[in-house]
């Protein structure tokens, strides 16, 4: 059977002539293997159609935002009243205060809340907080992490000068003698330390923090009264229903919160403790739709979700119904991967592959037969992914792994 | 009549305790008269109505987003339809294409466009573009222009770094000398010139752009081989249908864009000229709803409006109707103000009023009688505006102007 793109691949070089490369950012699907679709019609529960009618499990749930599946009929509801009513105005409407008196209420460290667009636009913020908390200047943050796309953190170089970068200090994730050096080097001009409550790079295994690392980022802070930035964006509320590092007793002064929070809503937080309240004001941190309504009130209705559903305890179950499976799969077609991370933001990746060859072959075959898989960003589970997607995804990929077990014994022999 | 503010009043206290200063940006009322709601509850056509139930002929129109009306039906409507397929996705619709294309199509200089959500994206993105474009670093930029929020940028200072503004060079809106001693300055390092399109500072008057001005920043670039970032984040689409020195025959390299394209909803653009477009696919920008497709529907919805309805003669007519009706009532009671800037986007302000106490006074009465105006940010028209709330709304000023020419003869007898 034909793959047909022919929808998508108009669209594509349509795009090419209006927008550079085509496409850009993380959802550019340049340079993976041609199969992937680059443009999506509709999406529902964890279905995602493609421009030639192609349905998918998706994986992806929109690099993140989705929780709760797409259209989850609570949130859209409550988006579609107060878009009735209204939603960027010339003010805030009542639901921006019900919404930081509600993450302020979930979020143990929290005690304010201010909202934003993007990831980039709370992780930005919480910096200059930090700077300004003690007028200090120095930010640790760890090699390879993502922090968004402004100049201080972009992993591209493109336009960015050593001045947006001069007063950070990079050091290894859970490697405490990195951490305690760059503390070091920082000296008494430690304005805070900014890090992920796991190691989620791309094209690497995910880590989850070993406790004690965690414990030393509150401790260093503590000892030179500086600033804990826990960057929630990609994880927060795919592990706790609090932030990311409340099991591990480790409080952050300020947390970044976007995603997961709005279940496709546009909409970012920046959360911080007391100890932080009287700083924020001294920041001028905002946007043109900032105070939108309709985001706000689909976030509320996804925190209600995330508060009285087993959202979390089915996103875990399912997810290691997925891990299980792989491990058995790749065990059975002798194809070694490494599955990392939470089961609920499954990140797989194949042993001796630097080119992507496995991952892209292994991928088209899931594409190709209606599963959504990243070959080197961790993925995400949603609410709405049920154990007969799963087990449906599971078929899928077991045909994918003899097809990749199939092509690397032919690779053996007529190409090594 | 007492003017019942329970409710703002009752959501101000709420706020206190979990927003730092109870709001926050630039739709803070802080500032402003104790008369002035800070939370809304609807909007519909030029009509605001606030917690309390009052409502308003609002002159801010979101700060500028609603260009043609809160809940435009045509504009919803499309958003609505959009919305049934799909918002964020994992990757695009096929809207990011008609919507790039139909930019590139009405603004005359753009060969390209990417969409983001705050223009602060959009003006930090193209200050990337700028510095890769040739390899260089200083940017010329207007003392007191507002371009965002970001440490480059943002109007306060707190936990910005002097590095972060290491390569800016000022001059002054307007004044040829200025320019061409920073551009001198900038030497063989100058990456380009960010201005808007008129200075539309706030708290000063505003001043249409000199037309020499305008083109000494375009032969400036041209003569250095810099880029010309024209942003066009807040008059855009309010003062032409391309970018606003279209009429001046002056096109920028690049132009930023946010506000009037989507009517409310939350998107932003950065349209480049051919000469960059081999640039900007080396920067790195992305964010996890810049790909969302309801914004997108609802922009290109706007833009058809913005095409083929009279939006922009129409608040020319209705904008000159508010300026001379408020001229010949502040000279009939005596009470000097000076109107500037294009009709359109209004700006009001008082003669001799450093501490806002006249500019309050009446302000507060419009606001008690209904019409919603900034003490002193420019203000907007939309195409909802009619001939007969301008006229509501000057029966409201008159009265307005009635009763600060009182204060002002109390003020002058009994407190001078």
């Amino acid at each position: 059977m034909a793959w047909d793109m022919k929808n998508d691949a108009a669209l594509r070089s349509r795009a090419a002539r209006v927008i550079p490369n085509g496409m850009y950012g993380h959802q550019s699907v340049r340079r993976f293997p041609a199969t992937y679709p680059q443009f999506f019609d509709r999406a529902k529960g964890c279905r995602l159609c493609d421009v030639d009618g192609h349905e998918y499990i998706d994986y992806l749930c929109g690099y993140g935002p989705i929780l709760l599946g797409y259209h989850h009929p609570r949130v859209d509801a409550a988006a579609a009243r107060q878009k009735r009513k209204g939603d960027t105005m010339t003010g805030p409407s009542s639901v921006m205060v019900d919404l930081a008196e509600k993450l302020v209420g979930m979020v143990s460290h929290a005690d304010w809340a201010v909202f934003c667009k993007n990831g980039t636009d709370a992780t930005s913020t919480a910096l200059l907080v930090a700077r300004e908390y003690r007028s200090r200047r120095k930010i640790l943050v760890a090699k390879g992490s993502y922090h968004g796309s402004a100049a201080w953190c972009t992993p591209l170089p493109g336009g960015v000068l050593k001045e947006d970068r001069a007063h950070f200090l990079y050091f290894e994730y859970n490697n405490l003698e990195s951490l305690e050096r760059a503390a070091e080097e920082a000296g008494d001009d430690l304005a805070g330390i900014i890090v992920t409550p796991l190691k989620h790079d791309v094209r690497v295994d995910q880590e989850l923090v070993a406790p004690t690392f965690a414990a030393r980022c509150r401790s260093i802070c503590d000892d030179k009264d500086a600033l804990l930035i826990l960057d929630d964006v990609r994880a927060g509320f795919r592990m706790e229903r609090d932030s990311s590092w409340a099991r591990l007793g480790v409080k952050p002064d300020l947390s970044a919160w976007g995603k997961a929070i709005g279940n496709g809503y546009p909409i970012s937080a920046l959360l911080g403790n007391e100890r932080t309240h009287a700083t924020m004001p001294k920041i001028y941190a905002t946007g043109s739709y900032w105070f939108s309504a309709v985001a706000m009130a689909a976030a509320i209705a996804t925190l209600d979700e995330i508060e009285n559903s087993d959202y979390l305890e089915h996103t875990i179950r399912v997810g290691e119904m997925l891990r299980a499976g792989l491990d058995k799969q790749a065990a059975a077609h002798g194809v070694p991967i490494r599955q990392t991370g939470p089961v609920q933001m499954p990140q797989v990746l194949f042993d001796d592959d630097p080119d992507y060859r496995n991952s892209f072959t292994w991928g088209e075959c899931c594409i190709q037969n209606g599963v959504y898989f990243h070959p080197w960003h961790n993925m995400f589970l949603s609410a709405a992914h049920t154990e007969a997607d799963i087990a449906q995804t599971l078929e899928v990929t077991d045909r994918a792994f003899g097809a990749l077990a199939a092509t690397r014994l032919v690779g053996t022999s007529a190409i090594a």
